[in-house]
């Protein structure tokens, strides 16, 4: 197993990364930027490396950088965590170039799912259902009209070389279609250099259901069950739960079987998520695929009590997958709600400030993963994610009413959160039916933060 | 289910069972001594309420202001913790005179546990094995030589009145028992107006094993696997684990068993634990039962997935247990480790004062049980127990060096802790061997306490 592993990332995920190094022996090197000097991940690595001022450039996507430390450290392999490099296929090679071993796929995987259009292609060639629009990019705006004539509105355009939103248009109608195209044809262009698009049917009221995988060298690959993360603010993830109280059985198994088959069909290797879509009509489709640990991995981590992170580390390290399909029992239900320093009373604006006051929850069937310390200095520099409470319960109401309690817990003095907004969800009736979408939050945020 | 429980403890029980009362939404009515008005029990409770000074008997040993409070609260039941009243069978009765539900087993099973001599010979006539000694109390000498002669030594003399080691002597060898009958005779006499002895062998290199097991009021009594206790500072438990590194499968199961029968012989209902001595050569020995919640019970919640607050609330109920012994899978291997505001360098002296400052441990498989608020006045009126430290792992292994990483990032400044005697503790080749016994302690205390 590694001795040495560097971590290029930062809070609560690079303390997750180290908690399980510790649990198995393994020391951490950990490059770091100016404003973490007091962290708690630079407290806990065994090695911490001053890198660079805030500014990401110049320190966690400083990839010259974070490779010096790890090999003046004698790191045998790097763990990029979620976000920053994570997915970047260039720094999976770069790691690999110094004779480091990168806890990811292969950086050809990166580049493949990294490509939406090129990730469409590769699940349909696999059989796996994608959302019905382009085969192609096009720059055509026949192509696409066929393509609306095919699957109806409203429709999504994309641009081919884009993310970030731009070149993106929705489409309602047919008749706004031609004014939409040209105009993200021209956006497109004019921010990418590409004015090619493609058009995917737009899917309302669907739930946002991914399925944890996990692949070793030798091309054995089981799934860990799915998570329902529909309850998002603007595709951003805000709670999560496992299982989805709204799969039936076969639906359930053919999805998780799917999952399965994209991660074969792209020759995956370690651990990953593939996303899909399901709609009220229990129609799904693909909808991308992430080749890292999620934010959410912990919700898997009660049901199947495996540590999704030694299993990385494992996998990584070219030993076979210590279990068979049928060895994997998903138990009871896990619900995991991320504590942000937002407001959701003013549309989720980051809060900045000192910590004054800190008391997390604790007892039975309950965990925390945060990198908060008392007093610590909440920075505008990175994201806004304080804490992770996660709970289990034998059954989905336990599990409800103990995230209730376990929020009731916090104390988070000097800062705005989203612990009430949580505690308000997590009583509204759909959400206690099991019955919203990715379309919930969006729709009942006002009455939500009306209540707060 | 009960509306309102009350809850007759502090401290860190006093928040375990507040915190399944929330998971049940059950209110808790909780009467307090005047220390505690700014803990989080008092914070967590629905209603708290002022009933004295520090002084036991005026706060949590006085029965009838803490009934006064239930009963003006409408509480339904109350729940004993361990400790305090928790043993009292007086206090059981008191409860019910009043109408409420005691949250234990019945008055008379209390009773007979608590007195040793009659649970000795209850235990026999039940079929399972006590350790050797005398049949009943004996005034005579002649009657102790023969259970000597029987047994051979080193033998233990008890008063058969008495507790807390007043009348009590061990005698090593024949030529010293004459004098110290007389010596345990005439303390006995004095402590408590009855000179009767009892004789029990003194059984040396013993592991202590305990059973958790659990009956409903229609006589259906399960066990959830055993728990070693051995690792023990003058009889007080330090650390704990399950299951036992060091019980064959077929010595588990006729512990197991007998436990359940010792608690279907005393018609026991609710939750308790059945403590046995375990002999290097495999022989077993029933030595007590606690009616009671134990403080290391999280190590078998992890185990088992069963919230036992929850079942105790449920079997005082008089609902049926949810499980019969075949649903019961025990999985992984749990570790407990006491956080103490002790110092094992001067021989486990209490330490008090202010938490300066405070981090306990998070994240994958770890579990904490705690009272502690930032800024802390650990006074000197009660135990010393500042946080339970609970692991999880998939193997014996990964549970150690996971309790290993959990305890090194614990932070409580301002007092002297048992937390990195616990690190030594779990560095000892005996203690990952699984050999100890309970007097590993006290034979190892100086060699450990010197690492320090």
């Amino acid at each position: 197993m590694f001795k040495t592993v560097c971590i290029a990332n930062r809070g609560e995920v690079a303390v997750r990364i180290i908690r399980t190094c510790r649990d198995m022996g393994i020391k951490t090197v950990l490059p770091y930027a100016e404003p973490d000097a007091g962290s708690l991940a630079v407290a806990l690595a065994d090695t911490a490396v001053c890198i660079g001022p805030a500014a990401l450039n110049a320190s966690y996507l400083n990839a010259d950088a974070i490779l010096s430390v790890a090999l003046a450290c004698e790191a045998e392999a790097v763990h990029p965590g979620y976000g920053f490099l994570s997915e970047n296929a260039d720094f999976a090679r770069q790691v690999a170039d110094q004779g480091l071993v990168f806890i990811g796929p292969p950086a050809e995987v990166i580049t493949q799912m990294g490509d939406k259009i090129a990730a469409r292609q590769r699940m349909r060639a696999a059989g796996v259902p994608v959302i019905p629009g382009s085969d192609g990019p096009t720059a055509s705006l026949e192509e696409v009209l066929a393509v609306a004539e095919e699957g109806g509105y409203p429709l999504l355009l994309k641009a081919a070389a884009g993310g970030g939103g731009r070149g993106m248009r929705l489409v309602e109608a047919a008749e706004g279609l031609e004014e939409a195209f040209l105009a993200a044809q021209r956006e497109s262009e004019a921010a990418f250099g590409d004015g090619r698009l493609y058009a995917e049917k737009y899917l309302t009221g669907a739930k946002h259901i991914e399925v944890q995988i996990a692949c070793d060298q030798a091309g054995h690959c089981i799934h860990l069950g799915e998570r329902d993360c529909s309850l998002q603010h603007r595709h951003q993830k805000v709670l999560e739960e496992t299982p989805c109280q709204r799969l039936s059985a076969g639906l359930r198994e053919a999805i998780c079987q799917a999952a399965v088959q994209a991660a074969q069909a792209v020759g995956y290797v370690g651990v990953g998520t593939v996303e899909f879509l399901v709609t009220a009509e229990g129609d799904w489709y693909f909808m991308e695929m992430n080749t890292r640990l999620q934010v959410e991995h912990p919700i898997t981590e009660w049901v199947t009590g495996i540590d999704l992170v030694r299993t990385q580390l494992r996998l990584a390290e070219g030993l076979a997958l210590e279990w068979a399909q049928e060895d994997i029992r998903l138990q009871g239900h896990a619900i995991e709600c991320r504590i942000n320093a937002q407001d959701p009373m003013t549309g989720f604006r980051p809060s900045v400030g000192r910590v004054e006051s800190l008391h997390l929850p604790e007892g039975p069937f309950v965990r925390v993963d945060s990198a908060l310390l008392p007093g610590e200095e909440v920075s505008p520099f990175y994201d806004s994610l304080l804490a992770k409470v996660t709970v289990w319960g034998e059954s989905r109401q336990i599990a409800i009413r103990r995230m209730r309690r376990a929020l009731s817990e916090i104390i988070i003095e000097g800062l705005d959160t989203t612990t009430d907004l949580h505690f308000m969800i997590l009583h509204h009736r759909d959400v206690i039916r099991g019955a919203y979408t990715s379309q919930f939050l969006d729709d009942h945020l006002k009455e939500l933060v009306d209540l707060l």
